[in-house]
């Protein structure tokens, strides 16, 4: 047996505005945490020079007892197979970085990286709702929808590593237009925070002259969690908003499904706060759109990290998952 | 390096109707082929004593030079993992039909089994389009429409061994209704020859007026080879149900190929038969409902494998795949 209990991993979470960092060891407890401003830099070098020096100390502190393994970052648009991050559309750097050559370099330590939502499963699988299974799709409910689909204990990349952009499937052919892809009725027009404002401000379109708790917003003040407070206070068109966003998951889970087989679809992201809200007209509606030898058998659950810790736990398990080199 | 070349395995094929049956070489070659009426069997145990019959003075034959591996079988409802039949409305046998065990029984030979559609996907890799790919999805277009999906080599089973009912899942929420299942459609509705006549009826009835080669046909009558037939001959009708076909049948590959991102997607089936009748507004379609990254990427191609032999060749594929016993 190898002694793990002194191991531990860096996590780094990149997003378009902040950047997320933690100390994990094996058992998902982070030792050290921080963050800044990823868009503080228009160029990656002197953003991977901030990260060391930030970071260094830490490092320092937590080498004497512990063997520091390596560094995984979660990132848009993360490649795995280069370990590159490649044109994010809401990042400064532009093109091809190639992030983890960079951050081998400072921090000689090796470094892997994932897209956000690939690496959000295998933190689950590792910390969370996922342990011990092998079979399941985790469905990240944000600004936008992000996917990772784990079949046989490992997540799906397919041919070319961009596998599993559950978000952009179709499910209303000929549905609301999608302000960034220009595709329409896919998934991630309604099933996002950003969508479920677009459906409000629709439904109360509809029909100027109903009450509703959310007239008292302008139009652009109409988020996600307005909708889900006004929801939770019986506002029937808000109440309307859920039950129309859980439709359209539940029938695209439905899809998801009846493809991989998985015994469980977690749910992550912004929109879960919404609770039973949004969780029981998609487990409806998931459940009707089944054929029946699946109905009644995949759990639909909530991550069970929490938000906050969840981005640099699933970045930490991308360590964990390295695969060690060939010479040690 | 082990001499495969004298080794031999029997393919055998199950269908509602028919059973076909092959002695197959690890070329692809079948040096004996035969059938056999599987609904003149009421009972599976004397199907299993005539398959036998038919089928041993073959196997004597071959024996003498060769070794006989074993005994693959496609079946619709087939499990892999129990070796069983399970609830197949098209046969006549009902409930679970334990047949590895009676074939295995009866040849002693070892025997596995496997839906229709997952036997199909082995045999293209094994011997047809996609010999050396890793990663795709083979997509069934008969009576109903089946898929074997491909990923890193190995069949995908999910947890209970389900997965791949990709002709069940929805792509017109609320739209035709399934005789079968009850679902609203769902893929197979539309893209099957049953959906391909509908569509035809339906069109024809839309604008009862308008002139058609098709008109001579009852509604009975009109069959996906009938439409195609007149589709070939510039009937504008015909050549329209095609093209809504491929509509359909493309924007659905676009959602599967976002799922496990493939380099191939193979169709097979009679409905291929009308050739670039549906190849070409199904690419089209395919192609315009995908995000970038995935475009003018993944392949789509007709099965290589001659109808009449695919199945047998399926089935006798799923012997090369069968795990060697750990005592042998």
């Amino acid at each position: 047996m190898i002694d793990l209990s002194n191991e531990l991993a860096i996590g780094i979470d990149i997003g378009g505005t902040n950047t997320k960092y933690g100390i994990v060891n094996h058992r998902g407890e982070i030792l050290e945490k921080g963050d800044l401003r990823t868009d503080a830099f228009p160029k990656v070098g002197p953003f991977v020079d901030a990260l060391y020096k930030t970071l260094a100390p830490l490092l320092e502190k937590n080498s004497e007892e512990n063997v520091i393994k390596g560094i995984g970052i979660g990132a848009p648009n993360g490649n795995p197979f280069t370990g590159t991050i490649e044109y994010a559309p809401n990042l400064r750097w532009k093109g091809v970085i190639p992030l983890c050559d960079l951050v081998t370099a400072k921090f000689k330590l090796p470094s892997v990286i994932n897209n956000d939502a690939k690496a959000a499963a295998i933190g689950e699988m590792t910390y969370g709702a996922a342990r011990g299974m092998k079979h399941f799709i985790m469905i990240t409910l944000g600004t936008g929808v992000g996917s990772g689909i784990v079949i046989d204990g490992h997540v799906v990349y397919g041919h070319d590593g961009f596998a599993g952009e559950l978000g952009h499937t179709t499910i209303r052919p000929g549905g609301r237009k999608h302000s960034g892809t220009g595709m329409h009725g896919t998934l991630e027009t309604y099933a996002s925070a950003t969508g479920i404002a677009i459906t409000a401000n629709e439904m109360l379109d509809e029909d100027p002259k109903s009450k509703s708790l959310m007239r008292k917003y302008s139009r652009e003040e109409i988020t996600a969690k307005v909708v889900a407070e006004a929801a939770e206070k019986g506002d029937k068109i808000a109440q309307d908003v859920y039950r129309f966003t859980g439709q359209i998951l539940g029938e695209a889970l439905a899809n998801f499904i009846m493809f991989s087989s998985p015994e469980a679809i977690i749910l992550f992201g912004g929109v879960i706060k919404a609770g039973d809200l949004i969780l029981k007209p998609t487990r409806e509606h998931m459940e009707k759109n089944l054929l029946p030898i699946f109905q009644n058998k995949v759990k639909l659950v909530f991550s069970e990290l929490k938000e906050a810790d969840a981005a640099i736990l699933g970045a930490s398990a991308l360590v964990w998952e390295m695969k060690e080199p060939v010479t040690s």
